[in-house]
């Protein structure tokens, strides 16, 4: 018996940015679920696998939580080595810990598998450095889609002093610019936006708090995207002179 | 003339947790720059270059930053492939951004490869449901060691309804209870903490806001350790009742 389920980050898209350890549990795998946001290359790694696509994107036709859960029971159930193959990673915004939960409780062995978040992979393609020093205290991943539409302390938020990626944003971009500009957030803080991140076809549209939602239409912004607010993700000669007041304290710092 | 430093993350310390794209940087280096905290296993990728160890441990002897710099410059110019290998992400207090910033004015090529964080690795090892619903609406990865001692926000951070994940905190344990306490955070918040994340030899001590020093200090926590702070940090049972009121709510959603 290999029953099992494995809960696996398959990362932000770029097939190579998938861990060996995600590699391993699609080669056990005998059914694959995998989800909308996934990227199809990845099914190399498991070519005999029974795959089963369980799309669930927000706003469209979708396959329900609840049949999710009770197929994998099943598989699980048959004995098989199931892999449920999750966009980015499983435990964020990814419900991986609630999966992994109702599963046990049911008796199955669950793996949970991290990936790379879109959020992270997203502002490195676009050399936006989240964490800089002197610039940024951390960072904060939150998602402006909420299931019982209870809403974010946006002044903490706009106040922390760490960069905002905010993920499932694109149709809340009103709603963010003014509750971020009410909580104290400077209007022209840098805003980077980021379609597809880690993809050949990721397109990227700075602009700036105030600017955002105009720039975004007129960049034809599509989902899924993530958002970067921050004085990170300046443009790089504005950052470096944020970050290090003169190209020249850059230098003489590090040389 | 293959010329170019790669940035890469090296994962939290399990050499699964290495992406592809990782493996195949590694295959192609001449010269791998290695830092302290990256695990010696995963040198297995490139049993042919030469290794070059720059650890920089906060606090002990350690090679400096503008060593480091010149060293990755001087190996570029000489035509040679350089990984330099960063344990976790590059990019998340990891000096990824900066150190590509300084190569490029040079010249030089440079490609970023993200990582899995310690902090994102280390809750999911533990069980800990960084994001979920109804519980916590995102993330927030700080560090409470600061070069020019500057502080963070507390009080935004204690009030932002996020997770809170605090790297290199080991040492600050007394300070980041008073300010989270002065900030508003409730004192029976769930804290766990995490040490050698995602290792065979991890350990983790559960704790709240108001004893997480005390038990620190018998469960004698040392570094590398990640803090993770919030009503998802608590254990199973309490978590399930924070979460959905009772057990039988969380069934009946989603079967």
């Amino acid at each position: 018996m290999n029953a099992k389920v494995w809960l696996v980050g398959a990362g932000p898209g770029d097939p190579e940015l998938l861990t060996l350890k995600a590699v391993r549990a699609l080669k056990e795998a005998d059914v694959v679920l995998i989800d909308d946001l996934v990227n199809g290359a990845i099914l190399e790694h498991c070519p005999e696998a029974r795959i089963v696509a369980v799309g669930k994107r927000g706003g469209c036709r979708s396959t329900p939580q609840a049949f999710i859960h009770r197929l994998m029971l099943r598989y699980a159930r048959q004995g098989k080595c199931v892999v449920r193959l999750k966009g980015g990673d499983p435990c964020i915004f990814g419900r991986g810990g609630e999966e992994a939960q109702w599963l046990r409780e049911r008796g199955v062995e669950v793996e949970l598998v991290n990936g790379i978040t879109a959020g992270l992979a997203g502002a490195t393609q676009c050399d936006i450095p989240l964490t800089l020093r002197g610039v940024a205290r951390g960072v904060t991943l939150v998602t402006a889609h909420t299931q019982d539409g209870s809403s974010l302390n946006w002044q903490a938020l706009a106040q922390g002093g760490t960069t905002l990626v905010i993920y499932m944003g694109v149709a809340k971009l009103s709603e963010i610019r003014e509750q971020l500009l009410a909580g104290g957030m400077a209007a022209d803080t840098p805003v980077a936006m980021i379609e597809n991140a880690s993809l050949p076809h990721q397109r990227e549209c700075r602009s700036d708090l105030t600017g955002m939602e105009e720039d975004a239409y007129a960049f034809e912004l599509k989902s899924p995207a993530i958002l970067v607010i921050g004085a990170v993700a300046a443009r790089e000669e504005n950052l470096k002179i944020a970050a290090f007041g003169s190209s020249y304290r850059l230098n003489a710092e590090f040389v």
